[in-house]
């Protein structure tokens, strides 16, 4: 009987543990999870904190109970893993004032990411928020219920969905970006200007290019923000400034870092360790379009590299894991965001040479009523002309499938001329006859289509 | 200077005339339209005719005189081609009553496609009615607005979308269906089932698998609809029986018609008859997972032949039309109903074996408001995996949209593994973290992912 035990309750731990079960009924598999829920969404977090989604506990997809009695998976809520011991092959594991080990045969580290904190004075005052797990939203909802002014530091994903929840609570909100575009890993400057706009029209007091320095407090709460241009009352901070993957169990368990500084693995999940495998925001996915590393921590993958491990784990080598095109997709009110393949800088960093179009669309045929504009930009690769990446925003969800169409474009190595010609539906409600991406497509061959 | 003389003013006709001249700034280029409008959108028509779309004459995307003017395409409006002499290379045209004959070195058909009228008994009593260009939509209006009750003949796209219309309007729809399913060339008859079910929800009187035989009148207009079961009182009669593709025209230049009916043409849109092009609905297309000939008349792929005719009717071979997988939209209200690949029906014609699944989803995270039901249809090859066909209802336009995914993922190749590991992307409002693709891939797998 394999013991499989699981560091992590969330997307990949859980996946990993189903996954493990489903192919082996007799494997006797333990999840170990610090907080108290697990198949969490974290990415619900700002939803929840706006009241968006009521119950924060909705965020939880299934209850350690089901697991435990319809999946017959052990699971350790409100426990921690504190070291892991390769050659003995244990896990030391903590539950309230009580210490014990773990004997495994096959161990999956899906101990996640955390938020980063950066090193500056002041961010141990109190009122310095940082957002990780659904069982932080109590919390994080007392913080701010009487708070008026909450600076966000960080413009990226979290600090785009923050703004957005905290003015929904009708906080007047800052956000700190250092550099000069909000979504500065995902999107370009030209992308990014236009989700900027709609931020200062929707009332936020966006401070791009400025660089926080210091919180400072007042009777140990943070009442500051310092940056290198100024400084700013506030009654709270919301840090996000980005998350790094929580490795150290992986390390302690021998599992070589790559490049990226998160777990190396292959594509069956298999760290450099025997029998440790990796999966989710901890561990290294390849970009299928650059065959290189990358940490790209979002849930769709984690999902799938955890289902890999789990069921490697128990049958060996039964699946793959192919990668990511670097696919991400948010939000802010009715603007929605989202991105494939590689941005101008990514296209840069590895060195290819590209050409590129921006273009204004509509989501319906232009005699449809109630349209949505959209801005979609496309990348090309010079001489080949495979497409590289796409980014799209518009006051339409459906924008944000437009990135799903372009993933598996670039996925398959689709050329500007593949995707014009791509058979994509038109009906007038639905979409324009020339779809967006051929539009792009189209502007992109320079005359040739 | 080469003399480009095209039959038609729609889709097709009017981006070869567009290409042309962009191609060749020294091209002589008429277009001849039977209409008073050009780049004209049939697909708008049941929108127009019910009010939706407010003005008809939005439906036509350029003007004659933008045509002319910005262009310097002549273009023929009111205008019918009655002839072609391959030979002397002439087209018979036929202005009010005036005859004149056009010379050209190069003819490209667009004639497009005309309703089909089944051969009963009183089709041409007054009242009858069919839809084909955006010019009918006033005698549309005006017919349909002193009728209570309204029968529309055959339950297709034109079928499904003239009953949302009348709806609209208030009239009382009664629609006959020869099949036992609605959409019968687009759905199989779970998935129809569901549009069914909306459409009986709505107030449709469906009458499936009841053939009419018969249109009775009273004082000349028709007021009896009778089938194989039954005869219903109506106002007013819609045929959407279906189309055909106008070959006319092209059978007189001495262009073949391929297995379908539709004038066979090669990838660059060339007839048999060399310097004769057909491009759009009068033309058949290649699939490009069968490899068969099909026809499938869409204003996507009329748009794009046209293109590639009117190209390398200048400029020689200089764009290749690929093809189509078959992607297809349409609504029933809130209803989005798309469909891509290969059908039941269809898969079996090619000789396919295959595994299907149906699933039902959300548009967005289980937890987060305002989520629609979505059903997924699947088919896949057995043995290989490569998915033939995706079907989708769902009640929000993003449903549409999976079609495209599934469309790009079809055209190359993708196998049930490779959609369920696809880089789709993810936030709580936009899709589930396990988009409803990669659940209908799942289940597909058998338990294999």
């Amino acid at each position: 009987m394999t013991r499989v035990v699981i560091i992590g309750g969330g997307a990949a731990g859980a996946s990993a543990a189903a996954r493990a079960r489903r192919l082996d009924p007799s494997a006797e598999i333990v999840m170990i999870e610090a907080g108290e829920m697990i198949t969490h969404a974290p990415c619900g977090i700002p939803y929840a904190v706006s009241g968006v989604v009521p119950d924060y506990k909705s965020l939880m997809t299934y209850t350690p109970e089901e697991f435990e009695k319809e999946r017959n998976i052990k699971v350790l809520i409100r426990t921690r893993a504190v070291d892991v011991d390769p050659d003995k092959r244990t896990v030391t594991i903590v539950r309230g004032d009580r210490e014990e080990k773990l004997q495994w045969d096959k161990l999956i580290v899906a101990a996640g990411a955390r938020p980063l904190v950066p090193k500056i004075p002041g961010v141990d005052l109190a009122g310095v928020l940082t957002l990780r797990l659904p069982d932080d939203v109590p919390m994080l909802k007392a913080e701010l219920s009487n708070a008026s002014t909450v600076g966000i530091v960080g413009g990226g994903y979290i600090g785009v969905e923050m703004a957005e929840s905290l003015l929904t609570l009708g906080k007047k909100v800052l956000l700190f970006e250092m550099f000069n575009r909000v979504l500065p890993t995902a999107l370009d400057d030209d992308m990014a200007a236009v989700v900027a706009d709609e931020m200062k029209k929707r009332g936020v007091e966006l401070h791009l290019g400025e660089k926080v320095v210091e919180l400072k407090g007042s009777g140990g709460r943070v009442a500051e923000v310092v940056t290198e241009a100024g400084s700013y009352k506030v009654d709270k901070v919301v840090l996000a400034v980005g998350v790094r993957p929580d490795v150290d169990l992986a390390v302690k368990a021998g599992a070589k870092l790559g490049e990226t500084g998160a777990v190396e693995v292959n594509e069956y999940m298999e760290t450099s360790r025997p029998d440790v495998y990796a999966a989710g925001d901890v561990a290294e996915k390849t970009h299928k379009l650059t065959g290189k590393k990358v940490w790209i921590p979002l849930a769709p993958s984690a999902n799938k590299e955890g289902q890999v491990a789990g069921g490697n784990a128990v049958k060996g080598r039964v699946l793959r894991f192919p990668g990511v095109v670097g696919t991400a997709v948010t939000k802010f009110f009715d603007l929605y965001i989202a991105r494939t393949g590689l941005s101008e800088f990514e296209a840069q960093q590895a060195g290819l040479k590209y050409d590129k179009a921006v273009i204004k669309a509509r989501t319906k045929a232009q005699y449809y009523p109630g349209y949505a504009q959209v801005q979609v930009k496309m990348l090309a690769e010079q001489g080949t002309g495979r497409i590289l990446g796409v980014q799209v925003v518009g006051w339409d969800h459906v924008a944000a499938s437009y990135a799903d169409i372009a993933a598996v474009a670039i996925e398959r190595g689709m050329t500007i001329e593949d995707l014009f010609f791509a058979d994509l539906g038109y009906s007038p409600p639905t979409a324009p006859v020339w779809h967006p991406l051929i539009v792009a497509a189209r502007v992109l061959s320079r005359g040739k289509l």
